[in-house]
Parts: C-alpha cells; sequence; structure tokens
C-alpha cells in the first residue's frame, strides 16, 4: 500500500495531495558509550531496520542464528546510537510545511536537526511527526540519538529488566528466543511535505444496528488549521462504486455525525463468509475548494462481543457461591462462532526487518490451517499496519494484546504516563480494523509468576483507555482468565498424566495457549547447531542455545525423557526428529480436537504457538523460521477442518489383548448441516486393516457436534510398536481422521514362581 | 456540622463568608396524572423528605409498616409532584449571587423559577447548584417538578424495572423490602448567597510514602471566578494547632502541587489505632487580601489496599492452568487486617428522613459488634455526608458500591451518561473520607439472575472514573467476585447440608454475604401483624407481607420446615421466635468463626445482613428497625471479638451414646501476642457441667489463629433436648464462647426381632 501511494503521489500534482513523501534519505549509524551524539565512526544503516544489524553488516559478524553468535551481540545492549541523515531544504510555498515522519524508534530517543533537539520521546508505537519548517537550512544534518536498552535492574538479566518499560519483554530471552534486544528505527521513516492545513487522521466509527441493517456513522477528524476548509467523504463498495457521499465544512476535532448507511455488507471472517472492505475517501479542500489531501482507507462493518459461554450461567451452583466465568464465546455480526487459531509471536528477532511479504506468507499459511484467529501475544511487538490489513483483507480475527508479559509492572507514574500514550497511539491505530476482535491488556499477568491482580494500575487504565476509543470491541485484562487455561505444553506431565486424560478431564471455556513441542526438520538443525553436536543431542551445545534443554519446567522442549518413555533411545537424529514430530502431531490433534469436542460450553482453541522470531531445534510453533511447517502444521490444519471426523482417545500406548476404544464424533463448526453418511472405523496394523465399526452417520445441524458410539477392539498379537485408527467417511474422504497409536505386545512371561508370588501382592 | 455552619455564619460577618444559607425555606407539594406543574391541592412538604410521606401526613394515612398498608402507597408511583416555595429576593451587593442548593432530589426533576424552566437533571445523586440571581424578581416562587418513577416497563413489577436508572432497585421490591419507591427532595436542601468568586469543592489530595512518614499533597480547586484571588490553606491537628499552612495566588481549577507534610499521624480503623483526622482550613481571598470564604472539613491520611489472600498465588496448581484469584485481603497503612463486618442497607425505606442520629446510633452499635467494616450493598442509596464523616469519626471501613444489583444495567448511551454523572458527582464526594476503602460496581452483578459480564460498559465505566479520580483506593466490578462467595442463607440447605458443613468444606478468600433469619421479638411483630394473625404464622398474611413466607428460595425467611425438623412443632409464638433466634445466632457463629479460622486465605466475613428499612417479621439482619438488636447481634458480636476462644462444630444435633467432638482454636486479630493460658472445654447439660479437656493454650502470636486439640466426649444418657459446649479461659472470662447444641436420646428399642434384621442388613 504505502508503496503505491508514494508513486500515486509522483504521478500526481503536488497540488492535490498536501501530503508528498520525499526522495528516500540516507543513514547512516554510529555509537557509543556515552550519553551524546556520537562522533564514532559512520556505518550505513538500512531503515527501518536496527542498529545490532547495521553493525553485523558492516563488521561482518557472523549469523546470530547459528550456535551461541547471538551472545556476540550482547554488548550493542548498552551503547547510545546516533543515525544520521542530510537532506537539503526543499522547495516549499507558503502553504507547505515540512514534516520528518517515523511509525517507530525504539526505545528511547532525541531527535536533533542542525544539532539542535528538537524532540524528545520514551516509546517505539507512538509515531513521530515533527514539523521541522522553522528550523530548516539549505543543507540540513538530522540525527536521532537512541539510547541504549532500558533495564529496570541490572541482574537478573532477564524479562524483568523490561517490567518498567513498554518494549517487548520477549526479546529479553524467553524459552524459545534468545536474548537479542533490538534498537533503533524499526517502521517506516521519511520527510513529507505538508499543506499548513491538513488531517492527521480520519475515524469512520459506526455503531451497526441489532439486525446488522444500519451503520450509524461518525466521522472524527484529527488535523491542524482545518478553520476555513472543506471536505467531502465518498464510501465505495468493492467495485468502486460510490454507495455514501458527504460534504459540508470543517474544524479542529471535528465530529461528524449522524450518518446513516443502510443495509451495509458485513465484514465475517473467511470461513463464515466474506471479509468485505470498503473504501473510505476523505478529501480535503481549502477555502477556495481545491483539494489539498486526500485520505484512503479500507473499512469494514463488523460486530464482535464476548458472549457468555453456553452452560456457564448455570456455574457455580451451590451456596457459599462465586461468580460466573466471564464471557469466552466470540460473537461476530451475532453469530456464534468457534475460535480456532493460534498465538502469534514476532516472526523476526529485528521487527525492522518484517515486511508485508512476510506476513503475507504467514498469514495465507493460517488460512491453510483453517485458523480464523490470532493471538497476538503480549511478550512481542504491536504489529504494523500490514500485518491488520492484510488480516483485514483475508478475514482473519485479531485478539490483541499490549506490550505487557509476565512481569509486575508497577502502579508508579513515569511507567503509567508512556503506558498511556502508548496504549493510546496503538488503540486509535488499530480500531480501525474490522479484524480487531478483542483487546487484552497482556499475556499471563494474573499468574504467580508475573504477580499482577486486579486491582493493578495499568491493566485498569488499558481498560480505561480501550473504553473510551474502542468502547464496543470486548476488553480483557489477561490470559488465562477465571474459566480460560493455558496448558498443556508437553506429552506427559510430571505428574502422569497424558495430554489425552488432561485435556479431557479439563473444563474450560476457552484453551487460549497450549504447546506440543517437535523438533525442526533436519535441514533446518543444520543451520543452527555444529555437526559434531547433532547427534545425539546434548545439554550445554547449540541445542540447548536453540531450546532444546533448560528451556522451561523439565528437560524442554526437547523432552527426552518422554521421548525415551515411548519410544526407547533413538538410534539416529533421523529417527528422533520422526519420533518428536509425531508427538507433536497426537498431542496437537488430542488438544485441538477436544476443545471443539467440548463445544458449546468451550468456544476457543489457541495453540502455542504458531510461528518463531528465529530457527529453535525444538519449540512448539508450528512453523519453523522463516515459515516452514512441520508435520503438525498439516495435523492441526486436519483438526481444524470446519466439519471433520474426530475421536476421543484416553491414551497413546495400547496393549496386546487390551480392549481398544475410541469416542466416534462429528465435528461441526459450520453454519449449515452436513448430511447423513457412512463412518468406517478402522485400525491398521502393518498391512492388516480391520473394520471395527460402521457408524450411518446422522444429520449433523449446524454449528453442532455429534457424539457418536464407541469404538471397542480387543486388540490381537500384532508385531509392529504403532497402528493406526481410521475414520473414513464413503464418498467424502475430504471429512476422513486418522490417528496414529502405540502398540506393545505382551510382555514374555517372567519365571513361574516369581509370577505367582506377584499375584499374591 | 451543617449546622454549626449555620450558626457561624450567622455570628460571623457576611463580608467574610461567602457562603450564606439563607432561611429555611417552608415548601408544599402537589400531584397531578399529567407533566405539568400540578394546579393541584397544595400540601405542606417537609424537605428533605419524600412525596408519599407528605401526601400520607396530609391524608392521615394509616403506618405503612402495619399489615399490608405499604400497598395504600402504590398509586403515588405514577404521578408527576410539584414541590412549590416562595420567598423575596434578599439583598445582593454587586458581588454576591443566590444560589439554589439541593444535595439530593429524587430521580428525575425539572427547576421552575417564576414559571420559567432553569434546570433539568436525571439523577438524584448530582448536587443542583443553580445561580438565580439574574432571574429574580422581588417576589419569587420556585418550583421543582418531580417525574413519576422510572420504569423500564410496565411488567414485571419488579426490581427489573429500575435496570436502567442509577436509582436504587431496592425499593421496587426485595426479599426484606416491600414495593415503596421514594420521590422527592431527599437531601439538605436550600438557598445561599455566595460571593462572585467562590469555592465550590477543595480536595486534598494525597500520596502517602512507602514508609508512611511522608504524605505528599496536591490541593485541587474547583470553583468560579478566581482569577484575581489569593488563598491560604492550613493543614490542624486534632489539637487545633496549625501542622502546615501554604498561601498563594489562585486560578480557576487549580491543583497546588508539591506540599509535603512529614510523619503524619495515620487513620486507623479503631479496632488497630485511632481514627485520626485532622482540620483543613481553606481560605478564599479577594484581590485586596480580604477573606470571602472559609471552607472547613476533615481529612485523614491512610493508604488502603487489596492485595493477594495467603496462599492464593499457590493456586491453581494443575495445567491446564487458569488465573489466580483476584485480591481480597485488605492492607490498611500496610497492615493485613481481617475485615469483620456487615452489609449495610438503607435505614429507612425514605431516605429523605435519614439523620445523622440515626446513623450514628447504628455506627455505634456496629462498634459493639466488634466490626471494622460496612459493605454499603448497591441495592441501596450512596449514604449522605454525615454517615462517611461519622465513619471518618469512628473509625469504620466502607465497602462503597455504586447503586446496580441483581440487574442487567444496559450498555445504552443515555444510561451510561447519567451513570457517568452520577458515579463522577459520587466518586467526588467520598473519596475525601479515610473511611472509603473500597469501591465496587455493585452487587451481584456476574450472576445469573443478573446477567453483566466484565464486559459489561456499565462496569467499566465505573472502573475509569474510579480510576480518574480515586485510583489509589481499590476497584471492584462487583461482588462476588472469583474466589469470594456469597452465602450461606439458611441453616440448613436443600441439598441436606448444614451450615457447618457448608462452610467447614468452602474454601474463599472473603464471605462477602452471609445470611441467617431469625424472628423479631414479640413486641416488634405486635406494631406489624394483626393479633388474630400472629401465630401460627401462615402465608398471605402479614407475615409474608412482612417476608416471612415467599421471600427467597423455599420457605423463607420463617423457614418452618427447618425449625420442625430440629425442634418440633411450637405451641407458642413465643416458642417459635426463641428456636429461630437460637438457630440465627448458632449459624452466624458457626460462620463468621469458620470465616475467621480460614485466615489467613481468607480476609473478611461480612453477614446479610446489619439493619432493615422496617420491621421485617423475620430477616437475616441483625437489627430490627429502627435499631434493636436481636440475641444474634450479641452473638455475633462475640464471634467477632479481636481475640476469642472459638470452636469447629461439624453438625447441630447430637445424638445419645454417640463421640461428640469439637475442634478448639484461639483467634487473633490483634496485633499483638496474646499470653499463655488454661482454656477448659465443659460440656454443659441442665444442671450438669463435665469438663472434658483442659488445653493450656500456648501464646497466640499477633494476627495468628491457633488450632488446638480436639475434644471429644461420649455422650451420656441426659433428660435434655439441648446442651451447651462451654470454652472458659481462666481468669479471662472476656475470652470465653459457647455454643448450644441440641441433644437426641436413644430412641426406646424396638421389637427384638426388628433390631436383629436392622443389623443383618
Amino acid at each position: 500500500m504505502k508503496r503505491i501511494v508514494f508513486i500515486l503521489s509522483v504521478f500526481l500534482s503536488c497540488h492535490v495531495f498536501a501530503a508528498v513523501r520525499m526522495p528516500e534519505l540516507k543513514w547512516s549509524v554510529s555509537y557509543s558509550a556515552d550519553k551524546q551524539l556520537s562522533q564514532g565512526k559512520e556505518i550505513p544503516a538500512i531503515v527501518p531496520g536496527a542498529v545490532q544489524l547495521d553493525i553485523a553488516r558492516a563488521e561482518n559478524y557472523p549469523p546470530y542464528v547459528f550456535n551461541d553468535n547471538y551472545k556476540q551481540y550482547g554488548w550493542m545492549e548498552d551503547m547510545y546510537y546516533t543515525y544520521k541523515t542530510q537532506f537539503k531544504k526543499p522547495v516549499l510555498s507558503s502553504s507547505e510545511r515540512l514534516y520528518f515522519v517515523s511509525k517507530g524508534i525504539d526505545y528511547q530517543f532525541e531527535i536533533y536537526l542542525n544539532g539542535e533537539k528538537l524532540f524528545y520521546q520514551e516509546g517505539m508505537f507512538t509515531y513521530v511527526n515533527l514539523d521541522l519548517t522553522d528550523k530548516l537550512q539549505p543543507d540540513n544534518s538530522l540525527q536521532i540519538l537512541i539510547y541504549p536498552v532500558p533495564k529496570k535492574q541490572k541482574t537478573p538479566v532477564d524479562r524483568s529488566q523490561a517490567a518498567h518499560v513498554v518494549k517487548p519483554a520477549v526479546s529479553y530471552g524467553w524459552d524459545w528466543h534468545p536474548r537479542l534486544v533490538p534498537l533503533g528505527i524499526w517502521d517506516d521513516t521519511y520527510l513529507e511535505k505538508r499543506n499548513v492545513s491538513h488531517i492527521d487522521d480520519v475515524f469512520v466509527k459506526y455503531v451497526l444496528s441489532d439486525k446488522f441493517d444500519k451503520a450509524n456513522i461518525e466521522l472524527a477528524i484529527e488535523g491542524r488549521n482545518l478553520d476555513d476548509c472543506s471536505f467531502s467523504w465518498t464510501l465505495k463498495n468493492k467495485e468502486g462504486k460510490n454507495v455514501l457521499r458527504r460534504q459540508g465544512k470543517l474544524s479542529e476535532h471535528s465530529l461528524l455525525e449522524g450518518i446513516e448507511f443502510r443495509n451495509p455488507e458485513l465484514w465475517w471472517s473467511y470461513d463464515h463468509g466474506t471479509p468485505y472492505l470498503y473504501t473510505s475517501v476523505f478529501e480535503l479542500k481549502d477555502k477556495k475548494g481545491k483539494s489539498i489531501q486526500k485520505i484512503t482507507e479500507k473499512i469494514g462493518f463488523r460486530r464482535v462481543r464476548l458472549v457468555m459461554n453456553e452452560g456457564a450461567w448455570d456455574e457455580p451452583e451451590d451456596f457459599p457461591k462465586g461468580r460466573s466465568v466471564p464471557p469466552a464465546q466470540l460473537e461476530l455480526n451475532g453469530r456464534k462462532i468457534f475460535a480456532k487459531g493460534t498465538n502469534w509471536v514476532n516472526p523476526e528477532i529485528f521487527p525492522g526487518i518484517i515486511t508485508r511479504e512476510r506476513y503475507n506468507e504467514l498469514i495465507d499459511l493460517a488460512v491453510e490451517a483453517n485458523f480464523n484467529m490470532f493471538r497476538i501475544w503480549g511478550g512481542g511487538i504491536v504489529n504494523k499496519e500490514s500485518f491488520f490489513e492484510l488480516c483485514d483483507e483475508k478475514g482473519i480475527l485479531v485478539w490483541e494484546e499490549f506490550p505487557l508479559s509476565c512481569n509486575l509492572y508497577p502502579d508508579e507514574p513515569h511507567y503509567l504516563s508512556i503506558l498511556k500514550q502508548e496504549a493510546t497511539s496503538i488503540v486509535k491505530r488499530l480500531r480501525k480494523h474490522p479484524c480487531l476482535a478483542m483487546w487484552c491488556g497482556g499475556n499471563e499477568l494474573f499468574n504467580n509468576w508475573s504477580l499482577m491482580t486486579d486491582q493493578s494500575l495499568p491493566l485498569r487504565l488499558l481498560n480505561s483507555i480501550c473504553l473510551e476509543y474502542d468502547p464496543l470491541v470486548p476488553y480483557n485484562p489477561t490470559s488465562p482468565l477465571y474459566g480460560m487455561a493455558h496448558g498443556c505444553y508437553i506429552f506427559k506431565y510430571f505428574d502422569g498424566r497424558e495430554v489425552f486424560e488432561a485435556m479431557n478431564n479439563a473444563h474450560n471455556t476457552a484453551y487460549t495457549e497450549f504447546g506440543m513441542p517437535g523438533i525442526s526438520p533436519m535441514e533446518v538443525l543444520k543451520q543452527i547447531i555444529p555437526e559434531n553436536q547433532l547427534f545425539p543431542p546434548k545439554p550445554n551445545t547449540a541445542w540447548q542455545e536453540h531450546h532444546a534443554f533448560g528451556a522451561w519446567a523439565g528437560d524442554t522442549w526437547l523432552c527426552p525423557d518422554i521421548l525415551n518413555e515411548y519410544f526407547g533411545q533413538a538410534t539416529s537424529l533421523e529417527e528422533l526428529i520422526a519420533q518428536s514430530q509425531l508427538m507433536q502431531s497426537e498431542g496437537y490433534k488430542a488438544i485441538y480436537e477436544e476443545a471443539r469436542r467440548q463445544k458449546p460450553y468451550c468456544s476457543m482453541a489457541l495453540n502455542w504457538c504458531y510461528n518463531e522470531p528465529w530457527p529453535a531445534a525444538v519449540n512448539n510453533s508450528l512453523l519453523v523460521y522463516p515459515a516452514i511447517a512441520k508435520p503438525a502444521f498439516y495435523a492441526v490444519s486436519n483438526s481444524c477442518r470446519p466439519f471433520c471426523t474426530s475421536a476421543r482417545l484416553s491414551k497413546f500406548v495400547w496393549n496386546e489383548g487390551e480392549e481398544f476404544f475410541a469416542e466416534i464424533w462429528l465435528l461441526n463448526d459450520k453454519y449449515e448441516k452436513i448430511c447423513p453418511g457412512k463412518l468406517r472405523i478402522k485400525l491398521q496394523a502393518g498391512n492388516e486393516t480391520i473394520e471395527i465399526l460402521t457408524w450411518d452417520t446422522p444429520t449433523t445441524e449446524k454449528n453442532t457436534n455429534l457424539a457418536g458410539p464407541t469404538a471397542r477392539f480387543k486388540l490381537p498379537k500384532w508385531t509392529v510398536d504403532r497402528f493406526k485408527l481410521i475414520l473414513e467417511v464413503d464418498e467424502n474422504p475430504e471429512y476422513n481422521s486418522e490417528y496414529t497409536l502405540l502398540y506393545r505386545p505382551k510382555p514374555e512371561p517372567k519365571e513361574k514362581g516369581t509370577a505367582i508370588l506377584n499375584m499374591n501382592n
């Protein structure tokens, strides 16, 4: 989009468009241990980017993804950086001003023009709009002084160092993210000529009627020197046809109310309809009626709510009685929809290099995974505009968290003032996107590893800001809430419960994080682990740097004990990868499908996590950096089909002679009926396939699951170590499902005497 | 207070005090079925009061407390009322203005001067300050047109009719409140001369340092025409000595910052220290330095927080894992205190007649009950100033709810705008009182009889208003929350559990409502029930009108089935009253003491309810209208002693031959150690007293309970139907406790054959 706007403004007359982007700036960067505009060596800087990447490029650092190379970047945290660019004063008419614009500078910085300090900001999410005009000289030097990485304390060197700033905590180190803390200019940054009268923001605010047949629109305009200006506003449909038009006089901070739009096409997530987008064209005119600025934006009409989960009002039952759970059922345009999705993390360690194309491939894969929602996890950044534009276009719902995660963010006035500034900027930017389905204060803040509570002022403040600027979109203080859950994260728990048991006994309105680790593919491992360390994986090697050991509880994320218990010692890396990836696939299937089976009480299943910012050796992610699908990706995609067959399993390992059983289900999230059919339940061991049950399935009603019969079969003697449960639908193979399970033959009988002794125990 | 200010201003020169209250106004009231300034008969009105009381007085209505007389007032709901008063224009200098002031007009009204409409307001909690000066004539007629009772719908005729207004829902009918909906002028209302330059509000805002050795003070001043004015501000201690003084220039909405006050005496609840109050004297001076207004207010320095309950961060344990509970542990000036208290309801059906004296007697009784907290239940009014002044003085903490209760208050713009106006007025008024310990959105809003959720805009708005105007005092959206509980309310549940079992198995951070019904004393019953209906109590008589039948679930509040089961059919009203009052006493003791025993995880015990607005026949209240203590009052007062002995019982009825047992405890909420002693545990049946255990109690640490031995005793054959468990402390009888229990002799042996048969079962 950005590029297109730029081209347009070159082709069209400057008289028509006030906002004219100047030619791209060339930047350098230098650093200094002290707080000063650096006198050091100037190296070329790529903007947007990060100072670390510029230094690495200039000084030939080895790639940070390999082994423990990222540690070589550690010293860069504590430097001051000076970005510098030079430009000639452009020709400006008396009604023109020159602005310096940046959509993101990370994190604390000062801006100097020709040596004079013009601006200071703490906060990377508030755009800079700086009028340079009165300070311009024929030749200009613009410098940006970036402060070192903010740290609440020197030690411990971990995420708690970020507990006082509105900067993503993840880069301070996480169980799947190395310690690498970006600094620098991280989003579009340029000079722009603007008319002295100009618009800063057009917000098309609307309220849909209860029947969705009317949108009551207000235009909230922010700008400068608008007193004598007039405007025209046009709403165009997808075909470019004008469907609504208003014009009139303007004044500053004008709110143009009472615009009624009948029968709007609604914006839907792609799985429930069309993500219909209109185009809003706002034209600013001077007192002579001459057009001086045109702002073109996509808008979508939708109503999103969190409503009570079915059955949840009936709980709790007995006195003494507490409250009912908070609602977690997403309702889009009056339709209750099951949110199947995933937790999105920064797709790059350095967000400055994230492009629209990177977003695009990841979002396209989410559609392939049958996901309709991203939870934008609060440990990471608030994404760039192109992310939301793409979610708008492709019809993916976004649960947006503020940058608070797993820390005790304080009730202190300074932090609260920066949070207010940043959150206000974030909400005013993102509220325009129909994909925005939910605001959330941050990640896991009401647990004992964070220690925030309902009384924490940062979360009360965020609630208040969301209420002020986007009152019709839900706000939650954190995830999990009462009745929601995070976990499972491993296949078998420390207390011996397998994922099947843990999930089948859980009772939650939403599973908003759950993980299952899987090793990355061989070709990725070879890019990150020295060859001599590849097999067997050991602690304190590149495996550990890439999160295989010592990452989370126990020996995560490799979980060698669990793999050993199920499969015995692997004899090659290929074998180990296959074991781990199988566990990941089967584990994720168990969780997603059980969450779906718990519908309608349960209404959400979002796994941890979708992607990763660098190639981990083992991670819960479905995608390996940059966007390589693990086998679990396809398994999950199947489990999330709008309609599919499903088996409710109780465990992973089955023994010879034991009665195998599985509850058979039909899962339907579609708002349409599924016709009757014939479902064959089979067991496959090696070449042998046995049909153990045939179910003549009835009609499955819209958005309804159907619990079918339990298939049972006494397991014979097989010579395999695993077998498959296969659900096959005659004539509709797209509904088929299958599950891989482990098989244990009866142990050879022990010596007789011992056996008898055992029997007497 | 008010009266004193008035006298002062008469004695002192008008030049010195701008705000001079004019002589009391004489009011009349008339009514009309239509919306018009009524032409009907004018009857004398008492202001403050209620239109219903004026009509009843003028037209000789029988007392509404008797039988079903209150129903005769029903027609008054739907009338328009016109209050009228006449006054001569007072002498006004060029710098003087005449204001009409009212602290409360219920609920929707218009104000007319000499037939011209000057003002309209919806909302009974926002003071009216109306400058009449420019409209005055030599002789003036002031009229107030009161709208009928607001009703969301015609039927059902119940509290849901109040679901769209900021008017207490209780008067629309409750299980302990008749349907009688007040209308009219309900708080102080007068004419006042003010200088054209005057102060409307002085807010002494402060933040205490972490060590409580410093208060950083700001004065937030609101007023009119202050541009050329100056001020002096003095803080005086209890002895009247100036401890702080500031003076300087003023401007409108001025905020005088950076005033440091060292070593403030802190305000404490009476049970933990002295409720120390300073006096703030703010003097406004004109440009010549002449004093034109003096505002004198009490202020107290305290910090109040809700912090996490001990042990609550360790929950939940397993994955999938939700959040930890919200904090319910009150911390006053850094000290964790156990909140023992009660739910306060309107002390009158017509709040207009509540006086400082009524508040005073009720608050004094709360101190006698060893209560340190009132929960001001959201079904009722926000109390008048004198209530909070008295709580400040006497050191009782106040949990203040907004007027929302058991309804689905809507997300509609009109309701939200009135709620915003009213809540802002309420918070700006009450935040000045050190007794204010907690804000709460309202009562039981997150349960299925209300259907509000965390997403409800009214509750998000209240959070936002409290954050803006009183950020350092906790805010909760409702009660109960997750981890807190309402109930028990009856001695034996429908599922057979007795209060002992229900409480002993409960696990909550706070019991913020629990009830136990008890019949009112005979002399009260005779005032409300016709003599021929007194015994036996029957449904559809005056007993039912006074909440004995059909009030809440089952046959509440009389609970004849439960009484019958325990005591058999009562043969007289005296006997029935005694049975009911015994159950109430023993039930309340069980709950308060078990809640205390669950400390430190549990931190609050507030019973439902303290007082009542009219004499009920049976109610959970400890006090009968107006302020008559039931036996349960004294029982509860004992259970709430800062230090006492306590027995954990498992049931109410014990059988001959059974092994009686009771866990013996020492409960200490004091922040001081209690010395070792000798505790004798005795059973008393008739004249016989048996010592069943002696416990040499060790030192009880401050704010710590001590679980002692379990006393056991095989119950012999007695000829009584009840017995007492007595805990006696040698030399400290003030720590003694006792419990009355029921005794059942062994049934006479049945025919031999049957007995043998039973044994074989």
